[in-house]
């Protein structure tokens, strides 16, 4: 199982809603900004897999919120791979509040590779070596 | 178990991403909007409840993605409540393309009724009894 | 100047922040759906157009706030088209809240035609002439 | 008129749509998460603000869109005000590509300082000349 990449990420107003804590839909969108940062950490350049005809759709989400985020909250959103083969692969994620230590949520995706016909095809092994770490 | 109710969605293209589909957080979006329609269909006022201090935030919110929306695709919501004791209500989603007939996706979520101070507090009887129809 | 063609769109909570009101930017996504019926209203397949390789980007956009949406609002989204010529379109838009009245804000974009490269090019005349209405 | 400052954003996947760019509401987003950062670097504690009952809502926005941003892009989105006398505020926007350097966007804002109860009030003298700088 490999190690958690983290990346920050400060609350933004757009984010907030009436209740006046980040709606719940954005963790998806964090989730997605950590394995960006975890691609890159990892050295897997996302944008030319796209252009070579592989994309990463996600197949499975899943987040269970703890306590809320608020706007201006500095955030750690923690993320690694548990999982890597055929074609599917299953990230973990952790949504820390910076500032307190609190968690705030978990979650986890289930990642599909795919080609440009959206048909599921094994990773290449440089790549499943590099997500598991 | 109740009645499923359902909601009509149209893709818009700010819901859409560089893949040419609906982008996955939007689901989340969407069961919240079919949740509105179904509180609405069984007499539950949601906004008279927050002026009334009882708050519906997502504890637990999960999503499989089967196949992809595009942009104008008109889609069926549908949202059902399998459970609703004590302070937690659990709601079932289905998203259908409208035209086609395939599911898109199937959801759940589990939501907790709190009070201003984020305390979960059990439903008032009426509301259980709408909830579950 | 062509007429109005009118959407209603009800306010999601996902759209409203924390001041408990719609988020400002959602604004320039219902103009978009606004378009979108418009197109439709007025036999344009915006959908086929890009299969074609026509793409009507945003050039210039402007909202003027006046009064907030809340939560659950039915509102009116009014879109007409105030110039149409080369490859340039003007829409204006008016958001009204459907019960009350009372008009909430006030909109114009500016779309460009272009073709896949990004650049600019006439409108076909009988595009241009749907869109003038 | 005020220096600028400058805030660094990446854009996220679900920020980009069906064109394959970012989509053209999320500039607004970008022009808020610029906002917060030039009320820190300021010394204007927003959060504090709204606790004392002043909002800084939107009252109008326009964006010229000039280039496309794309997936992973690192932007620089600069901020400065050119205007704060009785109740409002006027910022102005340049978003940067970082790495080309191309401006892909300008715009501007005009925020009202208002009470609770929605209607404006002159800024206090310490804020306008903060936002001066």
């Amino acid at each position: 199982m490999g190690d958690w990449v983290e990346t920050e990420i400060r609350v933004r107003y757009a984010e907030t809603d009436a209740m006046g804590v980040a709606h719940h839909s954005h963790y998806l969108v964090w989730f997605e900004a950590a394995r960006a940062e975890f691609c890159r950490a990892r050295g897997i350049d996302y944008v030319q897999m796209e252009r070579d005809g592989m994309f990463l759709p996600v197949a499975e989400a899943r987040c269970r919120y703890r306590a809320p985020a608020r706007y201006e909250d500095v955030l750690g959103v923690r993320v690694r791979v548990t999982m890597a083969k055929r074609g599917l692969a299953r990230f973990e994620y952790e949504v820390i509040n910076n500032v307190t230590g609190v968690t705030l949520a978990e979650g986890e995706t289930v990642q599909a590779l795919t080609g440009r016909d959206g048909k599921v095809i094994p990773f290449p092994p440089e790549i499943a070596a590099r997500l598991i770490g």
